[in-house]
């Protein structure tokens, strides 16, 4: 990304903050008002149709927000609230006059042909949009000739497919370019589809946007198959990719199962998150152990991974072992610095932790231990990523979606449609991409997790929870106020 | 039901309500130290439990409450809620005195097995707790002499099946007899799975429990496919279902695109509420037309549903209709009794608003309109209700079965586990049972729908709406403040 | 049909029959050069593409045939065989001059999208073949105006979709009518995929075609998803349908085991013929008792079905009955006559034979036995034919429509393409149309299935085994020379 | 293997040649008459089974033999059969004496389980057999002292789980003390499911115990995932597992599409035969490239396979690669030695085809023709291995392990049971070890891949196919006599 996009710019539109009874605050989002004087607005198009016409109570009343913390207790503060999304009385765009494009970012996840199809749709049905550009292959899909226009009719059986339609790449972005390319073009509605770097990229957009004072509205649709966005309840295609992960779990088991010392490993996504591990290793009840990023462990000594297996394979003969992409990472690269290799590619390989684990595994037993063990490797990673979302997450994707195209025809800007707590919200960039969401493993949702496997928890007691943890712990209360809401995210569901 | 379930009964148990500043209320759940003094009570034995002792804030704060309503306004009222649910420091039951038993009461539902294997694990792995007995066949296992004991190993796999290991009844429901077996077998938890009927006779048992002062907690653990069930988020084995139903919804757009005038027809659950058909329909996008309990449609005439199947075939030469089985019961009521069945199972059959509707479809085109049709019906019914549950309700029946454990073990009775905003808490029995969750057809969700099918909203404009609609809709409003909240329930997930 | 749909036609064409040392006979199909002299032949284009120049032996020898009956003895005679199919060294259409169509017929099977799909590419990538016309909606769409060209591109992906592109029908067959427009359009090849009916009405085309002494080749594809045409090993779709109908299975075994006296209850596709019923009965192993069309049964007495569920019902608790549609259709007709319906449509309800007989065991049990049952009825059909195929089926169907398109081109006419002890061959239309494929209940396989599941055979003894059955096995004995074929068709699998 | 694993062995049987008229051969099973002289003989038991009495020609007739070769010509010689498998007149054990024992040995395969469950279940429903001893974990089992015996009711459900409830195992055969083991037992039945090296181990116990005199059938049951073993048609979880490999095709397809330059490259399994590569390629039509063992190929240079993958990307943008694990070994051996790995684990690690190929891959484009390509890797080989068998292959595995029953009944030893041009046959054990079945890569099935991919052929010419490719196949015609059956295989389907 260019230089401009730094959160500390001079130019940086500050936090539209608003405060009320009972330590009530509400983060709002940025609207085109904000730094467009005199706009005209219009009579929601909704209120013509007959689908809606009859719903009295249709448009979101102006005040109504959504607390980010739930749990909470009679005498304590109300904390921060998000704007509630949906339909607005009057809205900031002539139908006409919308010229909307949308983007896909970042690595495949379920649910994206989907919220391409929903947002379409949603302009096309809902507001009369007739101009709908989809960018080919990401951000630098922005500089590249060949566009194609999206209507309903070729967007219509999408959602059926895995990937996304409009392709997607990382990286390639330069924001003055792209906006430079939005204002040739005319575009008024920029829809962005992608994970924590995405946003970041369109949040220098809809600053370079307002900074330019053009009539756009930005918009995010956080897309992140590990769900390692913050603020929300969780991120579209997750619920796809625990139950996919399921079918490797299975597996696992029963390779393992099937042979003396039988270990079964998976590794699944979770570069800095380990959600999905967690949550797959919770529904399935296979697994023995469940390995993440958040909760560092070590292999050799009392209490580490090796003496955990050796007993898991006396007691039950086998054992299934799952590890999110991103766990170990300090073993991985400390246990590569030390290796040999000459050859550029052998050594990519083995960053594969995966790969890199089985192998230690191998070894420790095979060499140190003189136990034959029988390990089966199994990485479904781009099977699951690949797989069109299952119901619940078309759901999920179309109320995202529509959300988005409310919010942008009510003229806000600069915000990401996201579920929080159950409901429809519009959350202003900077708490999107402040920081990352990931598993507390002081929390309940993780002790279950250690209760249901009975693996170690890796913790060398007094140093490790005691110095860091609780430190990070108490930020985490100080952030909650006093009602540690660690059962959240998507224990929610 | 014997006549001591009547909630204007003397011997009922007022509501626990609390009050604090702001408006926030409490609607509280019973406590065996409600009616039994001077109850001792123990250490939680998790806090020994090595996955959990690392948690520091394992236990729920004793003042951890969730709101019912979560769309407020700067400055309105807090509202009810609900009891945090999880481990509390202390319990009232010491685990060797334990004596736990389980039922499953009325039609399958996905994860009826894993709220078992959770409650006998739950029981086993947090509390230690050995003596967990299944109840055979519905409430009146109560009174069979054969009962089996759980052990983790017994349900070990029953997660991966479908169906109950325990077998299911509908009725048979004897409240003193019942509750002498209970005290018979001092048993002192109850955990029953079922629908409203099921959670009424819980009610029922607690009261009399309560009446005759024994220690016996009394759990409900709400299950309902069709999700009638109110306040909670939605029920579990939901999105398991409405995921399968996407198999005959897929099938039925098949066969109806293959043939000249094809229609697919396809009745889903849903006795009194309609949300899988709407669910189900949202998620495919290939139905033209979703008919539900709450949503009164008419056959012929303008704005009628002959009408609107004609349309569609003469634009897109097939068309999918998704039907509830609650449907249009009024028509289908008066349609057989014009009929002259002499034979009583004739009309059985025809009760089935599925081959009633094909029937008059088929009637209509073929005699009045002399158009050839080909209509094929699914019930996907029991296919549905049979599978084991998904990833997503998996995860889901964990907490909720977990939440009943460590709410019996605290202590609570009278209270179903359920989940309110996407927490875990304690609900007491009556506002579980004292209406039933419905799709409200002046909401966003079904306006959703309606746009996304462009069906008829089978509305006579005046009468229905203004007369009808209006009064409902201001109930609504009413009870919840000023801000409507449709858009919450499964918009949630 | 028109009345020109006579077997005994003295325009009819003699079978060609061949005849050889040891008893060796060959029914050979008609070619076009049998009819119309002095056809100039070109050289296959096949021997310039580079994925099958390599291939030496790639042309199929003229005299390669295959047996029909297969289970030999040292001193037997050898019997009937076909021909064999494949690419031939010289073709009788030069690749220009081919106008291709294609044609579905009658319900849905699955894989009839990937026949479509590999004829379209056979002819374009093997021959070089521009002109496939689409046939819009079975027969009668010979004379619809509007027709739709495919190519490889258009046809791409149909093979990972259910049902037909072209869209389907029945009858609507007027021979002389659809030749004409064979003649006045100009097509040359005309692919009929379809049942036995349909078979027939291509039968009468090409005798059309022929009286008429035009070069055009018609070439059936047999399609009957319930596997009941005769000489072929089986058809298209048959093992996805077998597959797919597990889940029906699963789900009533689900049902009927968590209720007391709990029955499920499963209708399968076959009208004349059980193989679905039988194979999918083999496959699950959880089915108490299949009824086929072939087996005749009986309700009431010693030796009945009612008999036998009350004893499985005793014994198990549950059981599961699987039931082809065609099945018992005489006790059906019987009922239905005594029955005093008035409304016609009620009537039709009635013919379900999985309706009817779940409302006579509901009856016998509630009102003769007074024991309450609880019966789940199942019907999967329309779910079971939309599916995609299998890739098992896929590769069957590409190889099929690869056959066809040989056959075609090397001037053969008024055959069909099947599969005959796991070759492909060419089969004169009269060997598949003049019979019907059926269970032969004195076999091995309907054996193995009565060991299965421990039903009875209802057979009365001495009458129905030693009158009826014993000459109708005596003839199939005669057919087959001395040995019993019994186990082939499928078991061949 | 211990040195009696010879097949020059003095003691060796001759192979049972019976010839007849017109060229006919049968080439005959062992029997254990062949060496105990006056072996009593007893009723078929099955013809008092009311499932089987009714079946008049039940008993397969003693002569009934199936060819192999059954493209034939009107003059052509009849050439090799096998005898029929099934169950006969007379048997050689009474039930009450049986002893019979089932082991699993080799890799895991879908259906494993069901031919366990159907021996069992054979032996004891159709004979009435008692004493079914599961050996433990392989051929290693018959030392341990762990073993269970099998029933019925602890087969039930294991057909609907994946694996082998008795465990797997490589290697750990040693002839005598195995022979020893069941001698002191009093086995007098052993059922053997293995692959190739497994049926080699099949074929020396089977004459130690000839040579020992003992009354003990020994029966293969051929279990291959990779169909490579010769004569019969295809391998028992052949079909499920091309199947299982479409989900990770598709996944790689959905991936390529996505992305600029996409390649999807999926390994299945394929030691030495590409059957699983070469009609999953069929089965999916979504794959551009199809690499097998038995087509040796080359990557750079024009007609290589970096050539062609830059033609591709060029053409579509993206494109899909399958490949064999046993395909490109000469090359991969080449560039592993010539790296200077000093770990012996990395090493390893790049004796994976799929890893070395992409790095390989991944090197050309970046740094020699400094083109951006995206490369994801599916590696499905445990997913697939491990599902349960499909209903083709539930049926097939039926059908092959009452075979088994029958012959091992009728005295019959030192044979697999093996299905031959769709009949079920009893094969002697040295024509199933004496080669490998592979993909003939000059006939029809390769030339049909060819074509559907467009791949090249990987051949240059002169040198590859004439110089060794037309004597491979010069020795194939020889053993078909003149017409190639290259069709056959699984084509049969």
């Amino acid at each position: 990304m260019d230089s401009s996009n730094s959160a500390s710019s001079p130019d940086m539109q500050k936090p539209k903050i608003v405060t009320g009874p009972g330590g009530y605050v509400l983060e709002d989002v940025p609207h085109l008002s904000d730094y467009i004087p005199d706009l005209p607005t219009y009579p929601n198009p909704l209120q013509d149709n007959p689908a809606y016409s009859v719903v009295k109570q249709y448009f979101v009343h102006v005040d109504d927000t959504v607390p980010q913390k739930i749990v909470v207790h009679k005498d304590g503060p109300r904390g921060v609230h998000f704007r509630r999304a949906g339909p607005r009385q009057r809205v900031y765009f002539d139908s006409d006059e919308v010229h909307a494009c949308i983007v896909t970012c970042g690595g495949l996840c379920p649910g994206l042909n989907t919220v391409i199809r929903e947002i379409v749709c949603g302009l096309y049905h809902m507001y009369g949009v007739k101009k709908v550009l989809g960018i080919d292959g990401g951000y630098r899909g922005f500089y590249a000739k060949n566009t194609v226009y999206l209507d309903p009719k070729v967007v219509n059986d999408i959602h059926k497919r895995g990937g996304t339609i409009l392709g997607t790449s990382r990286g390639g972005h330069d924001t003055s370019k792209i906006v430079d390319r939005i204002q040739d073009r005319g575009i008024n509605q920029v829809y962005i589809i992608g994970g924590d770097g995405t946003q970041g990229g369109a949040a220098v957009i809809f600053e370079e946007i307002r900074r330019r004072g053009l009539k756009v509205s930005v918009v995010g649709i956080p897309k992140t198959i590990d769900n390692d966005i913050p603020v929300i309840d969780k991120s579209f295609g997750f619920d796809t990719a625990v139950e996919e992960a399921q079918r490797a779990i299975n597996a696992a088991h029963v390779e393992a199962d099937s042979i003396e010392n039988g270990i079964g490993l998976v590794k699944l996504m979770g570069r800095y998150s380990g959600f999905i591990a967690m949550y797959a290793t919770l529904a399935s009840r296979d697994v023995d152990c469940c390995l993440i990023p958040e909760s560092p462990f070590y292999l050799e000594g009392p209490g580490g991974l090796f003496e955990y297996i050796e007993k898991r394979l006396k007691e039950n003969g086998h054992m299934v072992i799952v590890i999110a992409e991103g766990a170990g990472q300090e073993l991985l690269s400390e246990s590569i610095q030390s290796m040999t290799l000459k050859d550029a590619s052998g050594n990519k390989l083995l960053q594969d932790v995966g790969l890199w684990i089985s192998q230690r595994i191998k070894d420790y037993f095979t060499k140190q231990r003189k136990i034959t063990i029988n390990l089966k490797y199994i990485d479904p990673t781009y099977m699951i990523r690949a797989i069109p979302s299952n119901a619940s997450d078309n759901v999920y994707c179309t109320l995202l979606a529509q959300s988005a195209v409310h919010g942008a025809m009510a003229g806000y800007t600069g915000f990401t449609s996201g579920l929080v707590n159950g409901r429809q919200t519009y959350i202003p960039f900077y708490r999107i991409i402040e920081k990352r969401n990931s598993v507390v493993i002081t929390d309940r949702m993780w002790a279950r997790l250690l209760s249901s496997t009975n693996q170690p928890s890796f913790l060398c007691l007094k140093d490790s929870i005691e110095d860091t943890g609780d430190e990070e712990q108490s930020n985490q209360l100080l952030a909650n106020g006093h009602c540690g809401e660690e059962d959240s995210l998507i224990s929610k569901i």
